[in-house]
This record gives structure tokens, C-alpha cells and sequence, in this order.
């Protein structure tokens, strides 16, 4: 991958006239060279990578990260700041007789923008903000890159499966989280991809409820969540479940969601928009009167960031691509009540999508 | 705590003939407000506080966190942006007359600073980046949060205790990182204040290391570095240990590491630099002949944020104040065989300063 979309993103420095690009947005930086430490916040940066049109490209970190840096980004030269990274920019910029350079303004804070633009300026090279170059070459996935999602999504289920066995009225929802959670980590998942949800009964009717100190009562519908991060790409996955005899508006409510999830699966395909798309999820559950019941988007792409384009949602007006991976999770909220959603991911293809999970749990019922 | 920092904040917007800040970051917007939401990376905000120099300070979210809005920040009047911040914003610039608003340059994506300066100045508003002016308002902690903070590291300490105790030789470093995690939300803590770190044998070379597989051995030292947030403030705490009998250089190590420690806390006092601090407790290592061995600084300021200013290190050259809380931690790595830190966190106080932790284990060897 690495390779292919190097040489993907040197076309484009040459499209733009640019001599040289700065990738600091950590995932751009992850799927360029395969580093793959986290920020510590934007504020504490593990590294920025410098790819000039020719040549080889650049990793500049500090000690903490030399390791990482060389073992897991073998086609990059490592470099080390020791002065901070402005210096060895200022440096290279020269060596490398780079004249023209972007940086990435959407992944940039204003003042580390306005220091380094003061240093450029001081040395005649010309500094643009350039955004969402890479984000754009990451938008479709290649073959390496959808068996690593494939792979995340199947683990992603196994251990819903582990932790749905285990599941009792009584347990509070922070302990059901925190099962799934240590089960990621003990299987081998790099780290959850967000922070589990698990919210039963009425906690379930806000759509980023966090696990509370609740205990889960029989019959009462269950959000789940969940996500994790293989091999650098994410997963994301939500089922609604109950323990006991669910309440006969718990299951009128399920099948209505799972209606317009697969309304919205029948939708996709190349060459939609992800408007389209969601208007069609979105007609089943205005069509049963909960239309203001559903207060955010189909669904969004996922890839080496959980959450990153395409969108399906009213917003979302450019077509959809081959490649692409994206989550289906219409969802109905209804305060006092609780709530209900259910998430897949799926894979764009033309004429259609490929359904990445398997796991049927509570959909058909 | 709020309402005298609100006041405080106004007489500094007053000093510099500000109508209104923006406040992004999230910890400034938690001091200020108490609204707790985190952001899902600086792409996703979770909310921005538009605080007018004279009037209501205002809470701009969006749906999902509109009901946190209202029980959190009661001193806050809370809207909502369904139009997007842009145009909200521009409303309320209309709306509450502000010619001249600052904004957080060090929180602010260039990308998104760009949008703001060419919607202000299509208004006629003049926005200013503002650096760090909240932050320095947080630099020295009142009673209040002091109290917090101590109460953070009590629970920190009963927290690796409960795991010490069951810490055995055979076990890998991510049950023992997991068992403290867990412990941590099951106790009530928000969440942990960074990726816990055990490292056990040469993988306590590494400063930052990642919990592995790897199981631990009896006698070898083993690093455990881990802080938990509890009412939104950090603690942060080291102790390198052992099970069984560690080798007399382990011994000499940690021997040297507290009389480094030592030798930096009998430093520290407001009036004197960050500087003066961590050449007290460096003295020590390279007097020993480990000097290359102890990379980083000696520690740095917690308070909402786990790392935040002031820094006890060579680059620190301003005064400490009474009030703050800084982290002591000296520490010594040799690749190969392993490394050994040891931290504390202290109140900075006229004349000395007070030490937060009363955990001794395995300092006084």
C-alpha cells in the first residue's frame, strides 16, 4: 500500500507544482508510512513525515519514537529533531533545495501555521495549505486494505458474540463495556477504535450515551457500540439487543430500523450519492411516523479513521465510489423510552455493496 | 471555580480590548464552563464557549450534546448549531455587536481559522489569535481543585496497590496494564488520564513504552506508569518494582533514581525556575555516572490536562508560582536491560513544596 500511494501522492505534488508536501494528520501519516504511534493530542505531534516530489521521503521524530520510526517505516529516511522540529525543517528545506511545499491545513494549528510560515518566509520557500490530499487517495481501499477492514469487522463480532454470551440482567452497562474492551485487547486488538456504548432502557435514547453505573433490566432494549482498531483499520458495529422477552414495541421498533437499514443497503452502489442512499433508509422510518425520531446520518465511511468520508447523509451530494467502505446504522430515539440502532459495514462495488458482517444477531427477528 | 475564572477572564479581555473570546480547547472549555465532553480528535468538536467581555457567557453544541450542555454548564446559556458554528457565529457576532474577538490560535486548525477570518472580515469583526490565555489562567490551582487533585492521586494510589497485590511473576504486561484500567472505571475514575505503561525487563528502556505480551519475570524491575481523570482533574504516578528478589543494580538504580527525586523535590519552592529544579535532581544521575541514561525532563505541570504546563526541565527558565502542581520523575533507561522511573506530583508553596502522594512502595528500598 505504502508504495502505491506514494507514488499516487508524488503525481499529485507534480499536478500542483508542489516540491515537497508536510503530512502531520496522524492516520495520513499511518497510511504513508506505516508509523504508527498515536498524537498525544495535535498539541504533542509523534511525527511529521516530509515527502519531496523526488527522492526519498522523510520521517522527522523525536527519541521517544526512533524505534518505531525505523522498524515500521522502512521506506522512509528517520531523522531525529533534537532542536525541535522547526530547525530541521528550516535545514532540510535547504538541503533538499525544496522551494515549494505544502503543509495540511486541516490537520495544522493556526500558530504552529503562523511559526512555520515566518521560517519559510525568511528562506524565500513558498508554503501552502493543502487540504485533504491524502484523505482523498485514502477514500477507496484497495485489496490489502479491505482484508485488514474485513478482518477488524469479523474479530469486531467474535468478541460481540463472547461478551453477548456473558450478558445478564443485573450487570451494569459500564461493566459490559469494560468486557468488551479488555476482550479487544486480550484478542489482540490494538485498542478500540472509540469508547464503547453500551446504554439499556432509556439511556439508549442519546446517540453517544456513555456507559453508566446503571444496571440492565430483563426485556429492556441494549445499544451496543462497538469498534476496534486491526492492523491500523477500524471497525464499527452496533447491535440492539435484550435479555428476557422484549417488550412488543422493542420489537416493532428493531424491525422498523432493520427495514431501513436494508432499504439503505439496496441503495447502494457506485455512482450514488450518499444522499440518495440515505434518503431511502430514511423514507421506511418517516413512513412509520418516527421521522424526527432519527436525528443523524445514515452512515460514514471508515477506514483507517472510524469516522472519515464518504458520507451517507441529507449533506453528502458527491457520487460514491468503488472501494469505498461505509456503515448503514439508521436509528430511532425516543426519550423516556430508550432506543434502537443497527450498524453493518459494507463495502461499495458497482451495481451494488458487499456486506462485511456476518453476525445476525437480533436483526431477523 | 467557575465563576472566578469567568471574572478573571474578563479583566484580561478588558486588558486587551477584546469584545468576546472563543474558547476550543477542551480543557479550557471544561475550566471555564464545566461542560466535560471530550472531542473526537480537534476535527469533531464537541463545542466552543463564546465568552462576551459584559453579558451571559454562551455554550455553542450541537444535539448529541445538548442535554451534557444544560447539567453541566448551568452558568451558560446553551445553543445549539444546526446551520453549522460558521453561521451561528456569524449571527452572534450581529447579534451581541462585537467588533473586535479573540480566538485560540493553539487550538484552532489553520483550515478552520482560515474560514472564521473571511467570515469576520466580510462582518467588519477584527479576530485575533489569543495564545494560551486561559491556560495561564490555569497554571496556579485554587483549594478547590487542589482537593480534586489530591483526591485523584489517593485513588491512583489504592488503585496500584489493589493491582500490586496481585501482580505476579508469569502474568503479561497488558493483564497487569488491563487489571489497572479496569480497577480504575470500575472505581469510578472518568477514564485514564493516558495509556497506562507497564514495562517489565529491557522494555522498561523505553520512556513511553507499550504494555506487550511479554510476560513478566521474577526479580526484573518493572515500570508502571498510570494516572486516571476523576472530577475532570489528572493524576500521574511511577513506580518501578519487582516480584521476588530484584539484582543489586536493580536495587542501586531505583537507589539513585529517589535520590534524584529527593534531590528535586528539596529544590523546588515558588521563586525558583523550572530550570534550577531539574539541574538539582540531574546533578544526581550524572554524578553517578548515568547522566546520558535520563533523556527527559525531570516532570511537568497536571492539572485537567495530565501534561501541562509549568515544565521542571532544562528548557524551562520561567519561575514557578505557589499553587501549581508539577509531576517530580527522574528516571534512568539502559537498552538491554531496562529502565527504572519513579514520580510523584507536588504543590509548588511559598518556600518548599507539599508533596501529594503518600505511597512509598519500593522508594525506600
Amino acid at each position: 500500500m505504502t508504495i502505491a500511494a506514494l507514488a499516487t501522492l508524488k503525481t499529485r505534488l507534480q499536478r500542483r507544482k508542489l516540491d515537497a508536501i508536510l503530512i502531520s494528520q496522524p492516520h495520513n501519516r499511518r497510511f504513508l508510512s506505516g508509523f504508527s504511534p498515536l498524537d498525544h493530542g495535535i498539541e504533542e505531534s509523534s511525527g511529521v513525515l516530509l515527502i519531496p516530489r523526488k527522492g526519498r521521503p522523510l520521517l522527522l521524530t523525536d527519541s521517544r519514537f526512533e524505534l518505531a520510526a525505523r522498524q515500521e517505516a522502512p521506506d522512509f529516511e528517520v531523522l531525529l529533531y533534537r532542536k525541535g522540529l522547526l530547525a530541521l525543517l528550516k535545514e532540510l528545506f535547504t538541503t533538499l533545495k525544496i522551494k515549494k511545499c505544502g503543509f495540511e491545513g486541516h490537520y495544522t494549528l493556526h500558530s504552529s501555521a503562523e511559526k512555520l510560515l515566518k521560517m519559510a518566509t525568511g528562506l524565500g520557500v513558498e508554503l501552502l495549505p493543502v487540504t485533504n490530499l491524502v484523505e482523498k487517495i485514502r477514500l477507496c481501499k484497495d485489496q490489502v486494505e479491505l482484508a485488514k477492514i474485513e478482518r477488524a469487522v469479523l474479530l469486531n463480532e467474535e468478541i460481540f458474540q463472547e461478551v453477548y454470551g456473558q450478558l445478564r440482567p443485573g450487570m451494569t452497562e459500564i461493566e459490559v463495556a469494560l468486557q468488551i474492551e479488555n476482550t479487544m485487547r486480550m484478542r489482540g486488538a490494538e485498542r478500540p477504535s472509540f469508547e464503547t456504548i453500551v446504554a439499556a432502557g432509556p439511556n439508549g435514547a442519546l446517540p453517544h450515551a456513555v456507559p453508566s453505573s446503571r444496571t440492565i433490566k430483563e426485556g429492556e432494549p441494549i445499544v451496543i457500540d462497538m469498534g476496534l482498531i486491526l492492523e491500523g483499520y477500524c471497525s464499527d458495529m452496533t447491535r440492539t439487543v435484550a435479555r428476557g422477552t422484549p417488550a412488543p414495541k422493542t420489537r416493532e421498533i428493531i424491525r422498523l430500523v432493520r427495514q431501513a437499514q436494508l432499504a439503505g443497503m439496496a441503495a447502494l452502489q457506485a455512482g450514488v450519492t450518499g444522499k440518495q442512499v440515505d434518503a431511502q433508509a430514511r423514507a421506511v422510518i418517516k413512513g412509520a411516523g418516527y421521522g424526527d425520531k432519527f436525528g443523524h446520518g445514515l452512515g460514514h465511511g471508515v477506514g483507517l479513521a472510524v469516522h472519515e468520508a464518504p458520507g451517507l447523509s441529507p449533506r453528502y451530494t458527491k457520487k460514491l465510489q468503488a472501494g469505498m467502505v461505509v456503515t448503514v446504522e439508521p436509528g430511532i430515539y425516543i426519550e423516556g423510552w430508550g432506543g434502537v440502532r443497527l450498524e453493518n459495514m459494507v463495502v461499495v462495488e458497482e451495481g451494488g455493496c458487499r456486506l462485511l458482517n456476518r453476525d445476525t444477531t437480533f436483526l431477523d427477528l
